[in-house]
């Protein structure tokens, strides 16, 4: 199994995900600016990857400055560049506020907060994973076997410390013996679905078909697919869902075609200071990712381009957001005060 | 003005669309199977335009063979060969049975065939913009001022003999001296929306937008679009519309946003033999057009694609069609057989 990020040696190592399918390579990251640069072009991406890497970035920062009085503020330096990298994914922010009070913790003396800041990232990444199981087993309850799964982007182990968030229910029914099979929106403009879900299925001999993301409504239209899940960047405490541009408009035909849109994510996704979706900051991204692929321009020169990063489902599309403290249905509100 | 289609020095030239934005650069076609090919490999594409374009692929045939007594069973062989090329959109077929009229005309002497077919199909290309003309000035009618609109795929003077159907109306906007404006759908697999709309809307002057297929929803929950104009590659009796796949998720968003749909075809794009859209033949293009861009492999190796070129929306989600006959607005079935 591929690992999306490894500490290894003293240096987060990140699977450069701009290069798959065609090339498995690392990128290693030695300071803080590095692993802010590295999400920023998306060498990691999906909301919890990031998170962890950010806290990586955080244990990385500890160990820049030799200086025992510079050190806290270098750190504190280095969560306000970590956190300036993308403003959707809720779980960057939840990482980092993690490590800021490990740091808080430490009180005056610094010296054991290289240490503890790494433990704590340790801890971040372990937990993820760990999460990432339990909502596969909540969410397996709700696959019929067999299933036709449809998904948008990439909610795997690519997304995550590993195992994965909607491609974690996937791995999860496949495990307990049921007939699974996926189709995978391509999702552009960087084709995490075909590039990244597709391999991941591959990998894990679940059988996966790629289909363009406006080719969705016609696959739903002669019923080829049972249900849809996909992952999450930021929840609103009304349950009103952040995801991958492109996830809004499947929600609206999965309602029209009555089949339900499951949304698979870690607690940690839930932002309860947002009442309501259309508070979530989202992200435009450059232009660039939209006009040209592999150096051949698709867009005509002079003519601009709306690459906005995610969009906004509202609750009532949702059927139920899996999370690792079990389902929760509507009314979400209140589903999601009681997990808490 | 860059021709799509040209008749010059006894052969047809035809823009490669396929090199668009990046350049123009016209094929030249002398005999009816390299028109065939160029069809097939959508050199040339558009409902419209791969009517005329095998028209005057009937006009090549008649001319290859000099040998009087095989000339109209040559001519009869192109016919079923173009006629095999594409298989959704209504207009080749269309065009073929009128150069088969033609053919069956001149009766027992084919001495002045080749002649009467070549003016055939200028008779096509000519009536073909004269139509596209009258669709604009339908069209315009239901265009407010301002009008933001949104549309997909290609329906301009690309797809047509020139002008455009979906364009062509929003062409006639413009020059009545309305504020138009147009977000294109860059359209997956090909990018007709990114490489041709914008391309065209950039030459005409008219402010344009690209955005991914998946964006489409978010644009219009945030009030971006005024209107939805497409055009079509086949529509049956009842209305019910094959078009680019993508049309049809489009159409279910613009029900949710309570935005109008509208289709612009010529009346050749309809088909009075088909009582149903889901009788309307659908074709599925190559994998490779899904699996790689620019030589660059996207989706893993060994992973299946799905790729229909065209979906159907039904008639339910249409709010008019609009033809060079005028508008039909529901109940479309009736107002269908009153235009014919």
């Amino acid at each position: 199994m591929v690992l999306t990020l490894e500490w290894k040696n003293g240096g987060l190592l990140l699977l450069d995900q701009r290069l798959l399918p065609n090339q498995v390579s690392y990128r290693e990251c030695r300071t803080w600016a590095e692993v802010a640069d590295a999400i920023r072009e998306m060498v990691v991406r999906g909301a919890p990857a990031i998170g962890i890497a950010a806290a990586f970035g955080v244990a990385l920062a500890a160990g820049e400055t030799g200086d025992h009085g510079r050190m806290v503020s270098e750190i504190r330096r280095a969560i306000a560049g970590l956190r300036s990298t993308r403003p959707t994914a809720r779980n960057l922010f939840w990482a980092l506020e993690r490590m800021e009070k490990t740091v808080s913790s430490a009180g005056s003396d610094p010296t054991g907060l290289p240490r503890l800041l790494l433990s704590e990232a340790r801890n971040i990444l372990a937990e993820d994973i760990e999460i990432n199981r339990r909502i596969g087993e909540f969410g397996n309850e709700v696959v019929p076997d067999p299933a036709r799964i449809l998904t948008h982007c990439n909610a795997g182990a690519l997304a995550t410390g590993g195992f994965g968030t909607a491609l974690g229910v996937i791995r999860a029914a496949a495990a307990s013996g049921k007939k699974v099979s996926v189709i995978a929106d391509e999702t552009r403009p960087l084709f995490q679905g075909a590039r990244l879900t597709a391999w991941e299925m591959r990998e894990a001999g679940i059988p996966v078909k790629v289909i363009t993301d406006g080719a969705a409504g016609f696959f739903l239209a002669r019923k080829e697919a049972d249900l849809i899940i996909v992952g999450a960047d930021r929840i609103s405490a009304n349950g009103d869902t952040a995801n991958k541009i492109g996830t809004y408009s499947l929600a609206i035909l999965a309602q029209a075609h009555q089949v339900p849109f499951y949304v698979a994510a870690p607690t940690s996704t839930i932002d309860l200071s947002l009442a309501r979706g259309d508070l979530i900051p989202i992200e435009e991204r450059p232009a660039e990712e939209v006009e040209t692929w592999a150096g051949e321009r698709i867009v005509p020169t002079g003519v601009p381009v709306g690459n906005p990063a995610f969009d906004v489902t509202p609750a009532r599309l949702i059927t139920a957001i899996i999370t690792e403290r079990g389902l929760v249905r509507p009314p979400f509100e209140e589903g999601i005060r009681r997990i808490f």
